[in-house]
């Protein structure tokens, strides 16, 4: 009912009555009015008059579905938000809600998260509304060893958006990290769960510093916020709404194509190509110049003997960019 | 408790006093008693004698962790049994416990599934008390495209604990059915959770028909058990603990090694090599003569124009095997 009514009062620019309310919804005066206190508590500025009605004059800066539906342009991904105040991780809840058989596009957001996680186990971590945490359960028909593909477009999505909405020349470190002015603002951790010849749920899980004005003493050489980068605050619900819009079109070309129509705009946003890199992965570590990126998304690593390497992921150090010392 | 009288019973062939067990466990001749009773509700068949103690005749065949034990020589697999006398699904209940961080090796066992899964969502029937249907949670620091290989080297397993135990000549049919005389025996369900490039969990379901006496009319030219094709029962925890022992062993060799070591052995187990085979996959269908295996496991098909396919996997039928028609 919260979400019916923000619905209406946004319809309008002037007052709704609550006797309108009251019909539109099928409900009693009394409950539109202790709905629109709820609202009030949750801070919605609400004017009311005796004679005109209700007017909706300004709304938290929250990631509820209501307030991000707005600003989305997409068929499926993120039209089912499920939204949460604090949540241990929203990777988990993605997952768990995928197991009991979530639709593809579903989406988890937390305001705060408890126990983000990055890769390989690290801590993420979300401090409460000055960051966007969310998870989108996806069920491609796509061989698991292509789920790699889906990490480089969710990057190539969160890039465009940063680009789209705040003007920053946004980066992607391959695979997962984005970068503003050679600083961590984004790590992705896309998780799949599958059989060995078909995936039965992926799940990718978002972290952004969008307005974090403060980063620990041990980070903040590597990790800053859109907010510190561009000296004002920025729009949450407009970020992840035009995540969700760059992420659908990327996403349903992806699956008819794979990744060849992307490959051009991902090498012109990615800092690691032309650059020395040290690449760790389960069982080795190597250096090398990366040189390329294939259509499979794979970065192709030149060596010191002139071999060429191609990794599939793991982890990538590139030289100058978040701590890999010079 | 039951565990451990029911170990005390096992040391000795003759009779244990009820006062040697409430001495060894620390508790009261009345809990002795009363246990004892327990386990006979349990059909375990325990004879009493008020002056020489309690004595065990005979232990009912079901795959609890008191009863597999004894023939178990691994270190690891199957050390840590979660029995079920019914579950939904094995892998299922092992999912959910890996999640919530079990180690390397947890069984979950269960008499019967309501809810049992093959390959692809299929349905898998496990009658209770005549089948057995376990699955098996493991971490190996593997790549994620290199976790097919663990449905090989526990079919490998399968196949090697069918023939120890009952002589019967079961062979595999790519990737992950277990054939005796044509007739498919044993399934086997890998499903992985994963990042990009590590394995978060693997959990390796198998079904294996032993004692099923019967099967419907429209499975029965497909699917057989070692009982029918041996003509007498078999023990189901001999067979259970058989494969965790081979497995163990060829699960060792698989995380220094790959496949390398066992692939001559899984070749002359092969029911598929050198027959006509159709394939179907995700994207595409096709024919041709199965060749070889490559060293990780993928099926190498040769095609009427002479070019060769690698299959990683999918459905695979093989003439004159498990109905597909001459």
């Amino acid at each position: 009912m919260k979400d019916k009514i923000i619905g209406m009062l946004r319809q309008k620019d002037g007052y709704v009555s609550g006797e309108d309310i009251s019909n539109v919804l099928g409900v009693s005066r009394t409950a539109v009015w202790k709905t629109i206190n709820t609202l009030r508590d949750e801070e919605y500025i609400i004017d009311s008059s005796s004679r005109k009605g209700y007017k909706l004059i300004e709304s938290p800066d929250v990631l509820s579905q209501v307030e991000i539906e707005p600003y989305l342009s997409t068929k499926y991904i993120g039209r089912n938000i499920i939204y949460y105040d604090t949540l241990d991780s929203t990777n988990n809840k993605a997952r768990d809600m995928a197991i009991e058989g979530a639709e593809e596009g579903l989406v988890v957001i937390a305001e705060e998260q408890t126990k983000g996680r990055g890769r390989l186990g690290r801590v993420w971590t979300t401090p409460k509304l000055s960051s966007a945490a969310f998870s989108i359960a996806v069920r491609p028909s796509i061989k698991p060893e292509d789920a790699s593909g889906l990490t480089l477009i969710m990057g190539d999505a969160v890039c465009r958006a940063i680009r789209k909405v705040t003007g920053l020349n946004a980066k992607i470190k391959w695979p997962n990290d984005i970068i503003v002015n050679g600083k961590k603002v984004c790590g992705i951790l896309t998780e799949m769960n599958a059989e060995i010849e078909r995936i039965n749920y992926i799940v990718l899980g978002v972290g952004i510093n969008i307005n974090v004005d403060k980063f620990p003493e041990d980070i903040k050489h590597i990790a800053t916020s859109l907010n510190l980068e561009l000296g004002k605050l920025v729009s949450r619900k407009e970020i992840v709404a035009e995540v969700f819009n760059e992420f659908e079109m990327l996403y349903d070309d992806f699956k008819e194509n794979g990744l060849k129509n992307i490959m051009d705009e991902f090498k012109s946003f990615s800092v690691t190509l032309g650059k020395k890199v040290r690449v760790i992965s389960i069982n080795e570590e190597f250096e090398g110049e990366a040189i390329d990126i294939t259509d499979d998304g794979l970065l192709v690593v030149k060596l010191e003997d002139g071999s060429t390497r191609n990794v599939i992921s793991g982890d990538v150090s590139v030289r100058g960019i978040s701590g890999y010392a010079e």
